[in-house]
């Protein structure tokens, strides 16, 4: 759509991997684009402003959001990591955006969640929005908080939000697991809008993927959404099945939706039977 | 297709919107259309018959469906109202339709139902076939009705029914309600063909919508009939929000996706908390 | 218990069968149990006071309904019969009833649906809440439409009522049938009790039978209501195998829970195979 | 895809309908295609090997599995027959294609099972995968077999199956059964191959249809198979509906998906009622 | 009930452990309890008689059927074995046992079925009759197409079965598992009455447990069958605690309720992981 | 059980409520107990040895979890609080907690969750363990956490959880929502029991209910438990009635489980609509 459905939108994480993509495209929803990130990084170009917050800084946070009417969080750690960060930015800092998101009048915000809160569930099975969290690492833990936050954050005040559980957002897929998990840079923008748009969000999740043909996910649930997803990973197939060996299906970073991350920090040790 | 399965077609409140609309289209499906309704609406035209019928009138039903061999019933009421019209329309008319295709031996009927049966399930869920009835008004009752009574006619007496759930059918969408709920009158006869013509019907409820990109609808457990929607209100959202307000998201009538009519006829008032 | 939530207490249906058994019980649950029937049947005793209404007479039920603070809504047609006096008293005479409720300000009411609801499931599967209406007869649609116009009464005017799915109420059960369906007087009157006292009820259907150990009903989703039945079908089993056939299992009366409904009235037809 | 993911490739079944029809589509899925059924049916091609086996025998089946990476098992009874052949060749015979992969180290299996295995389900309804199996014939119940087996030997041994539930797979849909139930050859290919190439296949059931309109089945929760149908039975509809009867949908062969199944064999009689 | 439904009743596998347990007890159901079994086990004492039968022998078992009014078939193989025996034992002799009842009219059976065809599920989990297979051996896959044969043959030709899935039934549990798993002998003749005597049986699995604290498994889509359990596991718990050690639960003979079956045969290996 | 499964049982929250009603009870369950809280409570008496920590000190913690074999967790705060408390006992507590078990090889873990993870369901519904967090507070968003974070441990790590979701735990039910939340304490013991002796727990949640009659909670998902509750709240009824206003059912603390939560800390105001 043309039409600016919220003058100021704030993203947050506007210095990382999907704040960097998305800056360009998210000036098309709004005339004043508000981005943050923890640090310093540049300035602000024309139709932009900058609001630098740390996070776990509530002050800092609602100075942030003051004034804008939609927020796209990006914001925080999104990598398996030590529980300390883990809990300043993505625990106490989606609090300290909920409140002052809640304070300032902000009534809709899309959240950036991820496909690790579900990252237990198998390579080989598709899962629907109603099946239950099963998070993969910390970094899941702390995103199905903010799910569950904001979920608490509609019911009792009614902010909507929308989850998007993002799988591997990138230029291209880079590897087999990529291939159900992608998410091209202009579906998520597409993803976003959708969002930001539709004219009653609610509270709901969506997994946030391209329109692969290989996928763990159906979003059927959350249609009123309106995200129709326009790419696909299968032009990189054959590529990637060239550079990269089979994987070896007794190992959990094949079993399971979360991959790599199962090893990442405290490496998973269950499957590790006595037999 | 341009086989026409049945030769003789009844089509009920042919002067009504959804009748004026299919009345060509129409007869593409037969070679008789046989044109029903309360009051003369002028003369028959080329291919067409006309039998006119008070559906609370259970002998003047009887000779309106003499004859034919399927029956799509657009007649009755077909917005809120006063409970004695709807009461003789869309209660007592259609078990005299119902009477008179078991006595004449019309196995086939294709029946509006509406939105409105599940017009108090919320505009940010999608809900499917299996989700139970929640009629938002008396005329939702009432389609609720003929959903059970044609439910009945069918496994007590073998007739089949395609119950159709029609959201907003409408030339085009015209609020932001709309997007989630037109139903383009070529998707409309798309639907009507397809509940026509699959080779095995049985009894089935059906949303009627097109392919619009916000939906609150999964028709995914109807695949049988066979309805491919080709048209979709997305070509009209901009200038529908360029035109209208955001809506109100503690309002009823945006919470709910019965929208207005929660507020026809004696207005809604559960939402009225004493705090 | 023995506190009576409601001072007066409205039963319809007092003179049929399950207003006679319940007429002396109902009274440990309020002051004053105003009984009402189509016509006269005898007067008022200690503690009761009479209302006589033809429930398709609108005015003589909003005078029936006055000053009372719950109703327990026997009243109607109870067997398979013409549609127009189940037209008058099912479906007229429950709107009448639920508008003299709104207007009068009673906000619970226990409703006698039926199993015949639900007549078209078969005798060998457990259903539940969740599973949809499929009425056998006129009559259970009729039930069917006052389940889900309380539905809508409580969705939009906050009126609570919980419908009873009841079985087979009568004194002892009669046939092998009835192993499944019965429903002791004294567990009716729990069940009522239990639907007057719970303290939050909202709108639920449930399903009327005993603690019968053979039973094609689960009421675990309505737990909230608080019905713990005590009485059961199994001491008078070995009496009815020995009075009774072996059902023929070929027989739609002995496939279908709706048992000897099928046939009454207009007879089912649809088990009858052209091979 | 050009990449082959397996070097040599086993199909059984080679001399039948699907087993002749895909013998060159194949070719570009390995680099040597190893052939086998019961008797001689020619020489070995270019790109081809022969490997002749009766899947009864058990030292046969395993010399025709030895070196390969994966099979396609096309072979067995794929009609309903007595039950000694059924029991020799999709019972025994699967027994001795699973020992002998499991014994050889082949760990994926593309099984050809069949909508028999749900044939009891009606044409009126959309099954999912989570439909519990519904043979309509030995021949189902074999497949049924077949697909429990399968299943076993992934939990137990890893080895990983597709268990394509293949309906109509002609060159083209002969009667209006088959307008929901056909398999075009390319889209039979299409759904082999996404099983052979899937990253993670796990143990699954699909069904084997193309993009039809009228369809009884849904594949949503088998997404990570990665197959899209992209031809339809759509465009042979008028032709087959000019040369075919309307069903009489008191038969159960238009009732029930199995078809005609039902009266093959020992023909059904358990729709033969008493009255 | 002291009603004997059926004047002679057959129970197969009469020398093995469920047979010696229920020979007496299943004289309380019948005129004449026919006894089957492989070989001679001895004579017939008073009520009862003898019909020996090797399952695989289709005249033999058409003997043994004729003339009986219901069967309890407890014949077969009942623990992992080779597969040869199991086919014919479990397969082809359920096969040739169908047959029979078919051709001799016999109208309802009770079929020994296993808590192995469900052994795949984990130990931490409930199940309900709407779980699909997970059989966790040869004899759980056996015992699974035995209960999809008897499902042909109910939809097909009107035959009703229960199929019992029967956990650990001895004198008393033996060690922590059949704490969830025991079935008491009383229970078990408990469950086999109630299958024989309600008035409709349809087809059904049921889980086959006494009433213990502990358990695996939900019955409530099964309760037309009317099986009330009385015994339990509890009051053997502390013994069993005091002579067993804790579980080990990386063990997957710990992990799913399969429990030592999975190294019963050719052993279990997918737990073997690469890392 | 006499039978002492654990020698060491930890319990924490020693101080407060729940731990002061099972200091004496749980002494049945080990040979040692081990009372922490997070300030001076007293002496240990026999049998008992006191390890007080700040659950947000992870030394602490780690010191207090050394040499235990199972832990019943009742620390952290009980109640909606500001976020600051929460997040150091609630979010970074039980961190702490499950870091020190997984590197002190605890492998159970009784978790005090609570009926505020899904408080904002219906007072007038049921549900069940598959319905998803609707926490209702900070508190009960907390409580999400610590069922996510557990469940993650389990997948990741093997440790055992049951996530008590406890409901109204006093000596007593004080109002008409404790008619359907109450947990006597000696059901609380049963409870806990169950969860520390049952062979397998694996990770579940459970509503810590007792056997009351009206009751919003189903638990048939968490069997393998072994909890059966001997309690209720019936016996309190009456003169709970006679001391109690009648529920007001437009306000959401008599709407929502969540009951007077929803007017703590930030009150509710999502309810609050325009109209």
């Amino acid at each position: 759509m043309t039409i600016k459905v919220h003058h100021t939108l704030l993203m947050t994480g506007a210095a990382g991997g999907l704040g960097t993509a998305m800056r360009d495209r998210l000036k098309a929803n709004c005339e004043v684009l508000r981005l943050s990130d923890r640090a310093d990084f540049g300035a602000a170009r024309a139709g932009e402003e900058m609001a630098l917050a740390d996070l776990a800084d509530a002050a800092a946070v609602d100075a942030m959001v003051k004034g804008v009417q939609a927020i796209v969080h990006f914001g925080g750690i999104s990598v398996e990591a030590a529980f300390e960060p883990i809990l300043q930015a993505n625990i106490l800092g989606v609090y300290n955006l909920y409140e002052a998101a809640r304070k300032q009048g902000v009534k809709r915000v899309v959240f950036a969640s991820s496909n690790h809160v579900t990252g237990f569930y198998k390579q080989s099975e598709t899962i629907t929005l109603d099946h239950p969290a099963r998070p993969d690492s910390l970094y899941g833990v702390s995103k199905a908080f903010g799910e569950d936050l904001s979920r608490m954050y509609f019911d009792r005040y009614g902010i909507e939000t929308a989850c998007l559980r993002i799988g591997s957002s990138f230029a291209e897929p880079k590897d087999r697991r990529m291939l159900a998990s992608w998410l091209s840079f202009d579906d998520l923008h597409r993803l976003v809008t959708a969002c930001l748009t539709t004219p009653i969000l609610g509270h709901t999740a969506i997994f946030g993927m391209s329109n692969n043909a290989v996928v763990w996910y159906d979003n059927s649930a959350a249609r009123h959404v309106g995200y129709v997803p326009q790419d696909s990973s299968d032009p990189f197939r054959e590529a990637i099945y060239a550079r990269t060996p089979q994987p070896d299906i007794t190992d959990p970073a094949a079993i399971y939706q979360g991959g790599g991350f199962l090893f990442q920090g405290e490496p998973m040790t269950a499957h590790k039977s006595s037999k």
